[in-house]
């Protein structure tokens, strides 16, 4: 393994992580960041239950692409195998953020997808995002974690969703992943994530439940002009 | 007595407190944290009436399992005789916490039960935050303190649940109280108990008034992958 | 006039305002403090349009108890004229704070007193916080500070409420003013009456506009446990 | 041109976007402020896609009062079209904000007007701040920012709102626009907006649907205290 680039790529995920509490996305332990280095073949993620003050780069955990630990080091996070399942069906995903950032975990306790009604939404999300379905006891029992992941990649298969567009969502009764090409885009679908939650509850009790997603021409136009090849915005 | 764990204790107790304030649940003086140690026989709480930027370890109040104050010392919290009652009736409990935190006061007001919508509450709270009746005009008056003691214990004992698996209460028209194995444990079940307040209620916002706690077997697996002998989370 | 007195309620009054943006209560220049006293014969007041960064004791404008100004001053805050009508007509009352605190606000808009749905509310305001009615073309053109201080004067005395025992008010379509026997007290019943009408909004919302107020037994006792002569809270 | 000018010119736009995130009122790079100076022949604004924490005076773009950009230069903010539009139709106007902050997009998002419930708004917005209607399709296509500017001027002159009394808008599925005479005033505007957003919803919360805005009598009273010749607040 290349030394000089785990160390890059621990210190990256421990900035990473910090981020989230000074966002005011995480209290106590609660969330976790990985990357994913696919020439170096390896993931690094946060450590399980250790305080975020007491969080340094050395800390994090090294994985193979799989997920299987290198010796000697601590417990990664419990939510690894989400992550694994998430980066080995979304090949372009290089970076994942889980929180319980209130207002996302408000939809996901609501069972809800989080509508486009603007364009601080359609920014970052070109579309709804997506509110997985509950998971089943039987995959609960299978393998919790794991069966997390499987039930994201079904929400956007099977709506054919594509998660370069629309890089979060929120796990029925749990709550949000958000991802991204880099952690630095991750981290920040999930500041805009929790902030265009917020915005749509706020949105309802202003309509009276009548309210509709913004027209699909403001929603390409939002979420083209930062995106892609025609990108001309914040470029 | 034991004078170095009683010095320990006091430092205990106050940065106990102390991290109230800081975690945005108190404001002004509202709130106290107490610690009991069985073995060296006493209670040491926050002084009633001393601001928080006045706290220091020497002024925490130090009595006996009954409550009772040694000499020489400040008045404790008013609080002492619910902390009391809830030491006695749940012997597990090692340090209690009681908060006017916003939105487990807006559930206390509203004399509801916080439901378990979602794995962050079901991390630390497994099953419903009971909220009790509300206290009689005779039992203030034969003894507020401790009556508010003994409702909660009533709450738990009528409902058969285990304080040590569900760490918190909201006491009708007043607020929450929370508790754990120790002072941090209090102190983060506290935090949690107002986190997830302000979820259920903007869960309920989301939900137009059709929402349903979370199966049980998914409360089952968050609970447990946290709590007891195959716990596997944050570890 | 005292000059040592005069030098120290300059400096009080400097303070307590300093503490209305500190507390999250004041935006901008939107607040201001008045200290009464009438031995020295005099009410200190925030001087008018100066921000909060530039303020300091010396730019404090000193006004006889008619709230006339001495000579060589700044203009004191616009409001000095409810200020006077207050001090005037409640004269246990020794420091008024007014602020545009939001959920105060909310229920001034609203037109809505502020009910006592809880204990927090109990421990500073001794029933319901009154909502004044709006006032009138005539009152607006004859002196509108003035006719402030006498439409909550009004309420108070329509509805026999002890400006002492509910230090506080809600003018229609204004906001918040508070007061107590100095200004620490003024300064935290105005963080109460923010608080408690946020808690009642989050309480309202939580209930399906089923609510009532505490019994007044658990008023009358978390009342009395703080003030007056059998008090023994917080002492 | 005045190089001196110029200068100050940058150090103020730059000190005025610093002001947005500090204020609550932007998160990531969501925000831009823009100053025009008739007299120097310029606009200066804020750069596009540069972080806050990376933003220094020279750093601001300087265009003439058309927009085309002087070389040499960062690219400005995407939003400078509209900004250029708003500046040509208001003639009185010498600073423009934009900000996602959370209220206002609500409004926006829900297609309506901010409405004038109470004092707070009154002081800075004569009447309600009026939300645009959504683009159309082929004005998007057509050159999506200028339309941007172009729909806000087209709210101001169908409802006959003077721009100078009401200065803020909120575009419809967007957020809002903000200006004044000066970057202090459009940043206080955009503060003010944000805030009376936030307290509109609460009212409206509080009042059931029955509420109105405030009486004519008293909106001109609070707008006229602070603003023209008669004005006598905070001066």
């Amino acid at each position: 393994m290349n030394q000089e680039r785990i160390k890059q790529l621990k210190q990256e995920v421990c900035e990473a992580n910090l981020a989230l509490p000074r966002a005011g996305l995480v209290k106590l332990t609660w969330g976790n960041v990985s990357v994913k280095d696919e020439a170096a073949g390896v993931i690094v993620i946060k450590p399980s239950g250790v305080a975020y003050d007491a969080m340094t780069p050395d800390k994090m955990v090294v994985t193979n692409l799989e997920g299987n630990l290198f010796t000697g080091q601590l417990k990664p996070s419990s939510d690894l195998a989400t992550h694994v399942v998430l980066y080995q069906n979304f090949p372009e995903v290089s970076a994942i953020v889980h929180t319980h950032s209130k207002w996302a975990v408000s939809f996901a306790q609501a069972g809800r997808d989080i509508p486009a009604y603007g364009t601080t939404h359609a920014d970052a999300f070109y579309g709804a995002v997506p509110c997985t379905r509950m998971l089943s006891k039987a995959e609960i029992e299978r393998g919790y974690e794991q069966e997390t992941g499987r039930v994201i990649i079904e929400a956007f298969n099977k709506r054919q969703i594509d998660p370069n567009a629309v890089p979060g969502v929120v796990v029925r009764g749990h709550g949000p992943f958000s991802w991204g090409k880099n952690s630095k885009q991750a981290v920040e679908n999930s500041i805009i994530l929790d902030e265009v939650a917020e915005m749509a509850l706020a949105t309802e009790l202003l309509s009276g439940g009548e309210i509709q997603p913004i027209p699909s021409f403001l929603l390409d136009k939002h979420y083209w002009r930062k995106h892609g090849k025609t990108a001309y915005y914040g470029q």
